[in-house]
């Protein structure tokens, strides 16, 4: 790297060195090195917001006595995600390998001190390593704060430090590997532009599974078969998190392009809001129809169902087909919510294997059914789908990769959740879990002054 | 478009395609595409956040029975304005078509594969399509959004549906295609940089109609003649939620420059900043003095009054002027707030008309006073202003966009308000206005753990 | 500036200009300018937020009575910084002068209207006027907002005005101008790559200055030596905060490369978020041991420590440094909050000195030890660190300018506060901090339906 590049630095230090940075011609290649790069980065701190879009909305959801702990647990989460993820995950996903799983790049020690493109399968794009590693690092980070939703308000603290650890090192890698990382799905072509599989999906399956093995919390389910709605406390946050979480995902679908250069992002921001938005008003309407109200939950779970679906086909397909795609995500969704909830009984707080799990499938099989032929021939990934003349191949293609891909996350997450629950337990006590989790986990109110946890004032020493 | 760009998208999939990228050598206009398309699509999404700060500034100035209503609705209106604009109200806006409305491009419908630059008058600039319209609409959003302000707490849900979509579909692209979309008053050269007029005077207007209409809120107006003030329930809400929008504004006025090059974008930055800092300064001095006490409503309000001041002028003023502005529109603010709630005794909840449309007159205005030779030679819009020897000339053509403007806007928001009226009505009814919007409207209280909805466990099936 | 550059700005009147901006072939350095100006003023804008993160930290973690004041305080607190830096305080910073202060540019008056580089001490980057005052502006209000955590709940709102103004116009330059603006400091090849020490440790050494001089909150000590805790009231709030400060971190430590060129950003980024991470699991454990429970505050305080400890070293150190520096300081931030809060018995509601003051030292120090030569080599700062064979000098250096700042901060800050303290007094009085500051300073609470200032309805006129 040539010396000119750091010359600016110096000013840092407050060191006047004028003009400096153009001493040695720069060419038209730094030029775009540097765009595609601020591109990727900046996208890659919108996915990183998204951490506070699943605080709020989760936190929202659910129940005052949980708050700062379901919020909080967030932090911890990416925390944890960041650090695996360095040591191990992004080799596993990203590093040399073979179709199943990569075997370098551990704790991302390069010899090379540019901290370069030191792993073959990882010129995906032409920007340099930590911006590859921030990308990547926010998306595992987001699959996994998926997972967390399903568990809420009843798992013990225990679980975030282990099953985190695992799914980011162990179980998020493999996916990754397969579908973007040069495994056996991207050789056969698989359709998942920004992950509604690999992200989504992996996140949602994970969720359902926790959901199971915890089972319901205190009061969900009536003797009598009837179910009770628990209120989330907060409408508030959950909005503010849904629009955080829309805000990001321009970052997480229009930064996958993984380049400024050839100005295509763009495109993908407006398929990506376009099917958000449809998701908000079917998934509203749906609700309105089938609830007879126009519930601001499941509206809030259109936006989110239809912004997974997109996930996988943003790039793939043209706006109306985004809009088909969106609208049709956010109203299954409103009928697997209800499914989940009151006949399968299944206790997921928020919905994720809903959201993410089932519009992840929709949004994986979209592009079998829409992707547009110059779309497609631009990409150069995959075959243009069903209703443009494509035929079933790529939705064969589509599909297996969701078997594949739902099989090996539900498995591995089940032995893996089922191995704690022997060995230390998964759920919280009884008592634990009425006095809820901020006291009973973490000895402080997440709101003292409307939920006491033993005095305004606790004397210390 | 070459092949060559497309070349590292095929990386999402995982394939191995290093330096792929520059084996057609990119050019330097390749560079610069991309760039101001980064900077453009970047601004569009900090403007998108903008929602979340309307969200929350709404809710927290009104009362908790209506505060999931309020902040969800916002995600409704922009899903609706997303859909709607899409499908004319771009086209209406910015398509070829006449001194009076755009007639081209419904649907983005464009035979070309590229969705390249099929509307003559959208050349604007020589970023992509995608960055256009996301620019775009979320700018329609934000107009809608401010609109909303106005008949806080007391409109029925139906309203949204309907104002929302003529508002996106027919009066909004009216006025930006006069001034932005080659209208007649673009020929006029009004200066109009970001929107006071388009955006800001719009929605402000808007408001003030759809205020008149429903009439004040139960309470607000005694027989005496006094008026009751009905404080907001979340200080910190409105709070974040006008940093939130002081943050997306720097996208609202410094990405209407829609370019990067020439590196023009962050002075506008710079301006818009020390206004908005003005503002917040005197509109605070001002309610001290008036009022007696440093109220931070007013402070917050002075904030985004300045905001939309310096939206019209931000690129055609010093930084000096910003702060004459920026002050001037602060204090206006208190006095029209005060003025419409106890004199005129229009109940606006939010201050929606003073602080968007008394500041977007204010705003429009000022480039009449303050606009520098310098820079409208560079801008190439108009003439200077009345303080730099430009005589009345510039300050008259201002003048007549506004009578214009403001003339459209009311009538035609009028026109369909009063329609509605009398069609299905505006407001809800008493007691549902009693129990508040989130029970009556939506089934659910907001906090349903502070103010339940009937008991926290509701049974169902 | 070449006229192509403003052609295309006509569009935003609406002119049909096509192509019009590359008919005089920009060059590679246009473009380059070009994609520095955007990564630049998009970090600034990431670090404006900051100003919300610290609103919602700081009132989170303090009581619902003075939570409108404390949120409200932050807006307020930028306003005057961005005045008071634009019309003094950047012209003290990085204005032409001496060794220790800049006397040129005050009011950013220059007689080139391109706003150009006039200032020959800010040519560290090329990038334009505007943006290299916005990247500045929003750390020296990140700066101040530190301070205001050691005085919360009992400052009188002068307070905010009149030291607000003096640190930004007189103390906070000295120091920026020493480290960054060719100064003494900056001549000795001090590493303090985005503001350990210029901006942390100079708000934290404010806010234990000022938490000295004010004493602490009512109730905080009790007689017999005990200390009670005061629980803030919203973790919710809290957790958003840190969230968001994260992410404007990004742009606060990656945004100090001041150019996008050479593409080294992405790098510190990720050293910084690989630091966040191990001071967030770090602090979560050490307060697990030593207090026995998992504290969701002290987590969050950890992230911030380490993110204070990294802003130093971020560009000079390697990944595992990294993590071990962010890691030390969130268990350094355990004991220290511990030691002021039960042994020192200084009152700082928030934190301030330990999370910014004690970790600034900290990361200060860092580079001294793991500044690794190559980078070093690039960076053209300083020498490498004491684990690379570099031996004590570099530590020395950061030492020394760590005692400078330290001492002439406290002084400046002390003699300032004092003086307040003496004319017109720092602290307000017992009756309104039992009432609290929302009521007692702005005659509104800030939740009105849970803590009523006095009725719902307050009948005016």
């Amino acid at each position: 790297m040539k010396k000119w590049r750091w010359g600016l630095a110096l000013a840092t230090a407050g060191l006047t060195i004028p003009s400096a940075a153009f001493a040695d011609d720069p060419t038209v290649k730094d030029a775009i090195q540097a765009v595609d790069a601020v591109w990727v980065l900046v996208a890659a701190v919108l996915v990183f917001l998204m951490q506070a879009g699943f605080a709020l909305l989760e936190a929202g959801v659910t129940r005052m006595k949980n708050a700062g702990h379901i919020a909080g647990k967030n932090v911890l989460s990416f925390a944890i995600a960041t650090l695996v993820f360095w040591a191990v995950g992004f080799a596993f996903s990203f590093g040399d390998g073979n179709s199943w799983i990569g075997v370098h790049g551990f704790f991302l020690d390069t010899s090379d001190d540019n901290i370069g493109n030191v792993f073959s399968s990882l010129s995906f794009a032409d920007v340099p390593m930590g911006a590859k590693f921030m990308f990547q690092v926010v998306f595992a980070g987001v699959s996994l704060a998926i997972m967390w939703g399903g568990i809420a308000e009843r798992a013990k603290l225990i679980v975030y430090f282990v099953f985190g650890s695992l799914f980011i090192g162990l179980i998020y890698p493999v996916i990754a590997h397969w579908v973007w990382g040069g495994g056996w799905l991207s050789k056969l072509g698989m359709q998942d532009f920004a992950g509604s599989t690999v992200v989504h999906l992996q996140g949602g399956v994970a969720a359902l599974v926790g959901a199971m093995l915890l089972g319901p919390r205190i009061g969900k389910y009536n003797k009598d078969g009837t179910t009770n709605l628990i209120p989330g406390h907060n409408t508030v946050y959950a909005v503010l998190g849904v629009i955080i979480l829309w805000f990001g995902w321009f970052g997480f679908n229009a930064g996958s392009t993984f380049m400024a250069q050839g100005t295509f992002f763009p495109y993908v921001a407006m398929t990506t809001n376009l099917a958000a938005s449809a998701g908000a008003v079917a998934a509203l309407l749906t609700a309105w129809i089938v609830l007879k109200k126009p519930d601001i939950g499941y509206m809030l779970n259109g936006v989110l169902a239809a912004l997974v679906a997109i996930t996988a086909s943003c790039a793939y397909v043209k706006p109306w087909a985004a809009v088909v795609i969106g609208a049709i995500a956010g109203t299954f969704m409103v009928f697997s919510v209800l499914f989940f909830d009151r006949v399968a009984k299944v206790d997921d707080p928020v919905g994720a294997f809903s959201v993410h799990g089932v519009a992840g499938i929709w949004g994986t099989l979209s592009t079998g059914f829409f992707a547009a032929p110059d779309l497609v021939e631009k990409l150069g990934v995959g075959k243009p789908g069903l209703f443009y003349g494509g035929g079933f191949s790529q939705l064969g293609v589509q599909a297996l990769g969701l078997v594949a891909s739902f099989a090996f996350v539900f498995i591995a997450s089940f032995l893996v959740l089922y191995a704690i629950k022997k060995i230390v337990g998964l759920r919280i006590s009884r008592e634990e879990e009425i006095i809820g989790l901020d006291v009973s986990e973490h000895g402080a109110s997440g709101y003292p002054e409307q939920l006491p946890h033993g005095g305004e004032y606790l004397k210390v020493k």
